[in-house]
């Protein structure tokens, strides 16, 4: 058994494109809608032919095109509602505590990763809450109904260590109230029995990650997606890796 | 020995009123400058009569509200620098993730209590650099230089648990926020010997807290100023309780 519909932002490309392109391997996944800002430019995304992909725009910096897409999906998924929202797009803004002080860019950051990820989440509650109470069952469960955050280790304040050093001190902040969000989140929403997970994707060879990352986006995402299709119960609230090993926060 | 300067950003009430209080208990603290909103309102922290206290006001959601402060904290200070700042101020806006959605309030919090918190720190830095030079020793101590950052145990993405539920998602997020930024600086900016701490003041009566929080202003922030004054290398990028003992993120 796998979910019935799931969504996926940002996925014209990077760890979008390719969780995308896992799960339209799973045939009994009914309906794939994708979204990104401009669905005229996405080259790749548009060549995917496959009746059960819908391609829809969304900027979810943006309201009334957050509602507008609540509208279509609401058509396509009727009353089995959404089975799946995965928040995936998100933007790395470079920021350095000792470079010049840029309110706006340091907002804009955050914005885009945790804050339009709070707002879409509420817009979707009612379609996951349908979801949820149709396909019914014990407890939490990726088929039920189900919030993925795509999240990144930068959100661990316990694991900033110098490591990854750099100007990401805007995005740290992003992820970790992003992280905090799902955590809340996941408390406040649990009688609804929507499952709510945040992963990091690792390193891998996006635009966002570069090309010195360690994994392919192929490689990465065929994990991930795999063991996105077997969360349950244990995984509800967590933050994991792609291979549900647990990061802490 | 006890830091030359201090200063304490929302010093008109709560947390931030009863800590500049104990700190002018402290005889060999030199300089104390208290900011808030609009000092010609804080009533209480005009009717504090100490040549060494210095009342300036600051908007911090301001950019050219804080390069105001930093000119006239500058011409106070002079060649000695600051010695320690204590970002204090913060605001909560209650925000339920089952209730309507509002970008602008979930956005404001965390720019208040976050992004402005962060602008601050790098405007000041100059200042807190010369202090840390110009105070010199080994490593890191709340009398050569350093930034306390007030926080909650509502910043830890661990201990959310929904004991302390409530609409708090947004105030959740901003404090989450504001440790990353804590931590991420005191990675990049370990080189300048700049102690930074970040801290629960507890469950307090303030305006904030409510009148069923658990201890007195004077209470908690005795204890709270007392273990400020005794900071070293062993605090340097952690989470703390006022009696030091460490919170988990």
């Amino acid at each position: 058994m796998s979910p019935k519909s799931i969504l996926i932002t940002g996925a014209n490309r990077g760890i979008g494109l390719g969780l995308l392109k896992q799960f339209l391997k799973v045939q009994d996944i009914q309906i794939l809608i994708a979204t990104c800002r401009d669905p005229s430019k996405a080259e790749e995304l548009n060549s995917l032919k496959d009746s059960r992909l819908h391609i829809l725009p969304l900027n979810i910096d943006c309201d009334e095109s957050i509602s507008k897409l609540y509208t279509e999906v609401e058509k396509i998924v009727g009353e089995d509602g959404l089975t799946v929202l995965l928040n995936n797009a998100g933007i790395l803004l470079p920021y350095d505590v000792e470079g010049k002080k840029d309110r706006r860019t340091m907002l804009k950051n955050i914005e885009t990763n945790a804050v339009s990820t709070a707002i879409i989440t509420q817009e979707f509650l009612p379609l996951l809450k349908k979801a949820a109470e149709k396909n019914g069952g014990e407890g939490f469960s990726i088929n039920r109904s189900a919030i993925i955050n795509i999240s990144s280790t930068a959100a661990s304040v316990e694991k900033i260590d110098g490591t990854f050093n750099g100007p990401l001190v805007a995005y740290r902040m992003s992820k970790s109230a992003l992280n905090s969000f799902a955590k809340s989140a996941s408390i406040d929403l649990a009688k609804y029995h929507i499952l709510i997970t945040s992963f990091c994707p690792g390193w891998v060879k996006t635009d966002m990650g570069g090309e010195n990352a360690l994994f392919e986006i192929s490689d990465a995402t065929k994990t991930l997606a795999g063991n996105i299709l077997t969360l349950g119960d244990a995984h509800h609230g967590a933050f994991l890796n792609s291979d549900l090993t647990v990061i802490p926060n």
